[in-house]
């Protein structure tokens, strides 16, 4: 196949006006974490397959920058044409555009595909050598690519409101309270899992992550959904009609920003839908189209905007005037992370689904480890093992029991499909914090390595993500007094209590410190959000020694993961996660009124007691290790056979206090 | 007396231009947080005594900002000509004025008294409603202040090498490879304590600091001590010259500055000073006198100055050209926090004696609370207690007997006076922070009551701080409960070992971590650096929640204070404070070789083991008191009596793991 390097050039020098630069992204159109096929442009021009990473072309060079989980995986998969730029050891992209492009330069970019906030981070570097930002009217990489995948063409469906909890119409309510406020006449939501959210709908769009490319404008009297019209089935078109939502198609909504910009955007612009409820009102979209309804006189003080620098594409936000844009973190953000008491019973029942599947996992791992590689098992460290017993056919890959483990989720009520690659991985590959592996070439399992696997799935009542770290043969001393490190870690982070009010960045430390007496540590983050049959990451909060993780503070309701680890590079890896719900705490005293606040863990999966090095665990460890174990066996009993029970049982033994 | 306001009005309304109002700042021209009397302008016109504030006088109203240390103190100290505004729940006073003087109007305030960072916040926040901050040639509080003490002509002292442990050579010698590093052609010092780091000098102009009221300047090739020669000795003189220091009246400091902007500050203004070393070759002074030195390349490609915006005071800064000042904080603030071997030696050493008078005070307190008030005493919490025992000669008072420990210390070597004022306090006085017994109306001790002295010395090998929580009577089992929360959170941090580059905000949790455990919490930092016979509060890192803490992060050789609390209101205040060395930690691994931190205490008294409750405390908790107790002993035994030492046995002596 012909390098896109050598496609992409000429059509850069044959702009107008001729590029000096190229950016390709890892975003799409919403600035999504993960992308579907047709949109991993910076993937094809560089063959970097990592989630993150930025491409950046010149006449006569080809940059990649990513983080520090992606180092190797780029150093392997780039070729000699292009030069690795390692975030935060390496200058920024546009620190190195500034330094060391000439005056004047031209830098091209698809605006769709970069938010307000990056755009305007590049501008304002480049100003000092009168460089500039050129937005591309056609994005260069799909002209050349020319076998990118059809577009997606998956049904919206709707989240029903037994899973949702809260109505389309109420969710719009407080969203009109939040633009009254502000006296904003409109704003636009480009994030994927924001718009799934406000409108009560999923989708397949992209993998993992049951949301629909689509967009949402809402003003104070109408709310727009664009979205490629062939996905909506005559159902969800009169769902939508019934909340007051025009569907559009997706490629208008650049039009209609600029309409609300000028304040023309109204429902007549389709005029179709008028709509008279039960007890005879008419409708906000009828309303409008009257155009004299009671909203008429605020609208007329305001013209303002409201979007999310960090999310909105600067596509959208250039048709406007930037005075009249008040950049500000999405108010759905937060209402989308503070879970409400539907979506948290939904959590909790599908993480016990998800526990049950996890388990039944086990318990046939252990049987083939002992069976087929003669191990000593998941309960015995005693007794050699005897590699390779097995026949060919029984042959366990990383991939084949990662299957083995979908195939147990499969299984479950309201199971949608997995919520991120599952993470398989034995030995060293464990060290790899986001190691997937691939049938071709991942790794057989070994009854003498560590075996890790981080995985979760997306239920129609929630999403779930897990990670266990087992041992089918003997550890050493030193990866138990590892493990039982990350155990202390977990543990502490999960009892702590504090104050209304406090970060994640806080927080953090608490899962560190253990391994910090020893002088370990892991390089991500603690914990982060979790989303309600939506994306398995979601913020606007975490738990993390990144500075982004000061700006919100943990509340009740808001879900949060509890997943230290520690890393052994060409060793092995260990990682405990379990998913938490903020709760308010029942302190005895409750100083400076400022409401206290715990959490519950709602991952139900047993810890490797083989693993643990019970002297190094304090009394109040073990009782809770004995605690969590007990409600194990109680919970996931209903969805057990009776041999999984027995197993689980001794998997769940209490240990007793030192 | 009449009220300051009366007589400052009619000066703001003489004033060209006339004044809409007069800001008054506690800080001195240094930005001191502690002032001398003469420099107390903000306390004179308020009649506020305390340490933080901010005063506003209009035409017709009068404003005092203060912290919550101080919201109760400051209710009760204003009279009703006077409005508080409360720091963190009213608006800042920049907002204040732009919301609520009229357009265009004019605040006057003395620019040496207020500090580059905090006027341009102030400007920027003018300038909506073109309001202007006026810079007096003449500080109005000063002209209407009769009683105003005279200046302060006590003597610079010498700090010798020995407890300097860095020659001024060394100094200046750092310091000019970083004007070099930064093509900087001068640097100014205007903060107290970093003027007498620099030049090793001490004195003893504000009380509890052993600082000069002085000035520095620093270029390339010269020196400049800016204080009241009437202060400076022959031989102190001597000593300057030597060390190429030019010691020059305090009042020319502003003159210079000017010189300094236009490249025409070199020591040829005084031209007296012409030294030869002993190898023959001219000194500086004389060699730029001549005009052809060395220097002189780099000094023309440059006339960059640096200043810290935090501390340099407006008035110096406005003789310069804005684009011609590089503001950053000052070098000299790491390099003073970063202690030298010497000094840590030094502190380690006053820390030994500072313990031996805390110790006697306590076997002496102890005697007094038993003979005089029928108390059972430091150890026994069994048999009522029998107040007022004593004859009225015999009373003890929350300052007599602050006094007392007073005399313990002077006792001792080195001893120069206290760090701070004693905040001795009985009962409900010690749930006030930042209390302060003045003889008339403290409280007289009581054996029924929780005791807090928090309290330090200036030794001339270093400074101290200590807080300890004592009764004599019978504890209630919610003060236990409290103090060994307290306790706990103190052993926290005091065990953390954490990577290089980990800062004091994501410390802070661990000492409040065991109090949040039951909805308790204290409302100020957790600790602070201290200074080498110097300042008590030393920045620039801090351990605390407030944002600040994050910018510094900890560093070997670094000193910081240990000290939770827990402050019930109307009922006790429990405070634990120790300090601490940061050192580097012999961790079993180094994870990311970012090497490992960890924390050395250098503060020797016991803690009163009658207030734990030891079923509260973990193993590893009972084994750091024990070992801590221990060494208690063996470290304090050369300081004290046989009778003494017979209650330091008992007082340390092991509790047993339960």
């Amino acid at each position: 196949m012909a390098d896109p390097l050598d496609s992409l050039r000429p059509l850069m020098a044959s702009h107008d006006p001729p590029l000096d630069a190229l950016i390709v992204p890892s975003e799409d159109y919403h600035q999504s974490e993960y992308v579907s096929s047709r949109d991993k442009r910076r993937e094809f021009v560089s063959g970097f397959t990592g989630s993150a990473g930025l491409a950046l072309i010149t006449t006569n060079e080809a940059r990649l920058w990513t983080d520090g989980r992606y180092f190797l995986q780029a150093t392997q998969q780039l070729s000699d044409r292009w030069k690795l730029m390692r975030i935060g050891e390496d200058p920024s992209v546009e620190s190195w555009i500034a330094d060391n492009l000439p005056d004047g330069a031209t830098v091209g970019v698809d605006p769709w595909c970069v938010s307000v906030e990056t755009a305007q981070k590049w501008e304002h570097a480049f100003v000092k050598k009168h460089q500039r930002l050129v937005q591309l009217s056609k994005n260069l990489v799909d002209e050349v690519w020319k076998n990118r995948a059809p577009p997606e063409v998956q049904p919206v469906n709707i989240h029903p409101l037994e899973f949702a909890g809260r109505s389309v119409a109420e969710k719009l309510n407080d969203l009109r309270q939040k633009l009254n406020q502000e006296k904003a006449c409109g704003i636009i939501f480009t994030t994927l899992d924001e718009v799934a959210w406000l409108y009560n709908v999923r989708g397949n769009d992209v993998s993992y992550c049951p949301v629909v490319h689509a967009f949402a404008i809402v003003t104070p009297d109408s709310a727009f959904f664009y979205v490629d019209t062939k996905k909506v089935s005559s159902e969800v078109h009169s769902y939508m009609t019934e909340n007051g939502i025009e569907v559009r198609d997706y490629s208008l909504v650049k039009g209609d920003v600029v309409l609300l910009g000028s304040g023309k955007l109204n429902a007549a612009t389709t005029g179709s839908e008028t709509e008279v409820s039960e007890d005879g009102a008419i409708s906000s979209t009828e309303a409008h189209l009257a155009g004299n309804d009671t909203n008429e006189e605020s609208k007329k003080n305001s013209n303002l905007i409201l979007a999310d620098p960090g999310s909105c594409c600067y596509a959208l936000y250039s048709n406007l005037k930037s005075g009249q844009v008040l950049l500000q973190q999405s108010p759905l953000a937060l209402a989308k992370a503070i879970k409400n008491p539907v979506e948290l019973d939904g959590l909790r029942k599908a993480h016990i689904r998800d526990g049950a599947a996890v388990v039944q996992y086990l318990v046939w791992l252990d049987k083939q480890m002992q069976d087929n590689y003669g191990a000593s098992g998941y309960f015995l460290e005693t007794g050699g093992t005897n590699k390779r017993k097995h026949v060919e056919t029984l042959k366990l890959t990383e991939v084949s029991v990662s299957d083995k483990l979908e195939s147990f989720r499969a299984s479950k009520e309201l199971f949608k499909g997995l919520s991120f690659p599952t993470i398989s991985s034995v030995g060293p590959n464990a060290a790899i914090i986001h190691y997937q592996p691939e049938s071709k070439t991942c790794s057989e399992l070994d009854a003498d390595q560590i075996y890790l696997f981080d995985s979760g799935a997306q239920y129609q009542d929630g999403t779930t993500d897990i990670t266990r770290t087992v041992h089918f043969g003997k550890p050493s001393a030193h990866e138990k007094s590892c493990y039982t490190a990350v155990l202390k870690g977990h543990i502490a982070l999960d009892i702590a209590r504090f104050p209304n009010g406090t970060n994640g960045h806080s927080l953090d430390i608490l899962a560190r410190v253990p391994l910090w007496k020893s002088g370990l540590d892991y390089r991500h983050g603690t914990g982060h959000g979790i989303g309600s049959y939506l994306n398995v990451h979601e913020g606007p909060h975490l738990i993390s020694f990144r500075p982004q993780a000061h700006k919100v503070p943990l509340q009740a309701s808001m879900t949060v993961t509890d997943e230290p680890g520690y890393y052994e590079d060409g060793n092995f890896g260990i990682r405990l996660e379990n998913v938490l719900i903020v709760n308010e705490a029942n302190t005895k005293f409750n100083f400076g009124d400022k409401g206290y606040l715990s959490f519950e863990h709602i991952t139900w999966a047993p810890y490797q007691k083989k693993l643990m090095d019970l002297s190094q665990l304090i009394p109040e460890e073990i009782e809770w290790l004995n605690t969590y174990h007990s409600k194990c066996q109680e919970i996931l009993a209903p969805y057990l056979d009776e041999s999984e029970m027995v197993w689980l049982k001794k998997a769940t033994e209490p240990v007793s206090v030192n």
